[in-house]
């Protein structure tokens, strides 16, 4: 019995990796919390492309994004003990609003350090969910010693944005919930910033639907992914300059291993490919997804690999926008 | 025989008023064609509010709009005969592709007449669906005399987007699933503008759900219904200005009537509060509604009548904008 115990506390502080079984019990725990978010096609899309898509709305999630399935895994895993002192993590993007509601449905506090450019909505959307926000400069060392300083002042256990298992493992149930209830497809496509959602994806795939081959698509212009996958070793993201503002981190320590074994190829788009396929899923579709979420349907539109007839299911990775900034202007 | 025949024939040329079968039988007939459109809830929105609100989405109907189910009852219900020189009407806006569209499915022509500053994205859609465009000048008068000598060349059958029954039985098959699939509602809420789907909304609910409140909402700036309604009088809609361009339109012949006798109340809203309940369903929801399917949420937060704690249906009639043309702007 204390053996027992003892072990479920050092699985708490050593997150495992996750097996079919760790992201079986990370679906179980982040149910009552997540949106299982529906499945959309469009007869004109899959006419314009020649495939047959189906797209998993992680733009109706809560917070807007996938993000909140690993947050929510992260911190409702996190013992008593462990989560006292709160969370902590810094990011410019929807990985602080869906960390900040996590940590609030669990009673817990999340300290955000944002740098003093993020978007006003994004402020606004953990400011809405009762983080407390520590404001740093604009830069990844900024970011890094300003949530140290946090981390020390606070005691609270830092949840990192992507490279992270129990992130991994609450990342994957979107692509396991696609399997579920989108039958077999040929190809998954995600976007790949960090690379959780893509590790994710690529392990439940392997797990759940192993004759389904992953594929990722990167923005020309943060193809750091690409590189590290194709050079078979780490290259990191130097000042990526895409639209697409959740894709430009770097993959991570742990995320790199899972996509070198488990994804079948990376793709590349451009910028005005990008914009292109965020217009058509809106005007198509009749939903918001943000440019990180059309990096996949602008691979197709560029033909970047052999899709024709296949039956391919994308995740729609979020529907974060601000509609004063839209790039949709003649 | 022959008289089973003839009375056929006739409740073709002069459809009937929809009774309850009427409106069944207006639902199996589009069952193969219209999509089943769901709902979706918020509970931000709900929270601002301070209601419970289930908006029935037909913004994702065919051809971005509730018009196609009205539209496709009625050429689906066209004799072989009657059907056989094609469909005619003039619309600027969602009535034109909807019923391009329906007719293309049944394999016949729709003749549109479209004024010549009709919307490029209206003007592609119908194209889109094979219609055929004459353009006209933007006066009522000239869409008029366009049409009489559309129809005159071509023998084709007017379908009115509004004034016609089966263009009511058909809208009112959305109100229909609403109460199908959401339960019961204190109050279902439309936008009103010819009064389409108003009154088949207005039919429906009576007959299916008796006990629910039927309120419309109309900007202040065309509050022609609201006029009419309260006058008990028909006022038609003088250069109405508002953004929700659905909305310019005056009641018809066919739909006051039904409008008078079923509808509890007629609301009004400003053209800000339609923007920023329009921003609010997109930035929440994340999903695309036009300006005319956001007056029922501005009626809520404008405070129009006694709302709090009631559990409403809102028809989101549609989600065509011109994306080079949004209202959000600093």
């Amino acid at each position: 019995m204390v053996l027992l115990v003892q072990f479920s506390t050092l699985k708490n502080i050593i997150p495992m990796f996750p097996t079919p079984e760790l992201i079986e019990a990370a679906h179980r725990r982040i149910r009552p919390y997540i949106h299982c978010t529906p499945l959309m096609t469009s007869r004109a899309i899959n006419e314009m492309v020649d495939a047959d898509l189906v797209f998993k709305c992680e733009n109706f999630q809560k917070t807007g994004a996938f993000k909140f399935r690993g947050a929510s895994n992260a911190v409702f895993s996190l013992t008593e003990n462990d989560m006292s002192h709160g969370v902590a993590t810094h990011s410019s993007g929807n990985h602080a609003a869906a960390l900040a509601l996590a940590a609030s449905l669990r009673g817990i506090t999340a300290y955000i350090v944002m740098p003093s450019n993020a978007s006003k909505v994004k402020v606004a959307a953990v400011e809405h969910y009762k983080g407390i926000i520590t404001f740093c400069e604009p830069t990844l060392q900024s970011r890094e010693d300003t949530l140290a300083k946090v981390l020390l002042q606070t005691n609270a256990t830092e949840i990192h944005p992507y490279n992270n298992y129990r992130i991994i493992a609450g990342q994957a149930t979107a692509a396991k919930e696609l399997i579920r209830d989108g039958g077999t497809f040929d190809v998954i496509m995600v976007p790949v910033g960090g690379g959780g959602l893509l590790s994710g994806t690529a392990l439940s795939t392997n797990y759940f639907s192993p004759s389904t081959r992953v594929i990722a698509a990167e923005p020309l212009l943060a193809d750091d992914a690409y590189q590290s996958f194709y050079q078979k070793r780490f290259i990191p993201s130097v000042n990526p300059n895409t639209i697409a503002d959740g894709l430009r981190t770097s993959l991570g320590t742990l995320t790199f291993p899972i996509i070198q074994k488990h994804v079948h190829q990376i793709v590349r788009t451009s910028e005005a490919g990008i914009v292109q396929a965020m217009r058509i899923i809106w005007e198509r579709m009749k939903i918001l997804a943000e440019p990180s979420s059309a990096v996949t349907l602008a691979a197709l539109f560029e033909d970047t690999f052999k899709h024709k007839g296949l039956r391919i299911g994308i995740i729609l990775s979020g529907g974060n926008v601000d509609l004063d900034e839209l790039p949709f202007r003649r």
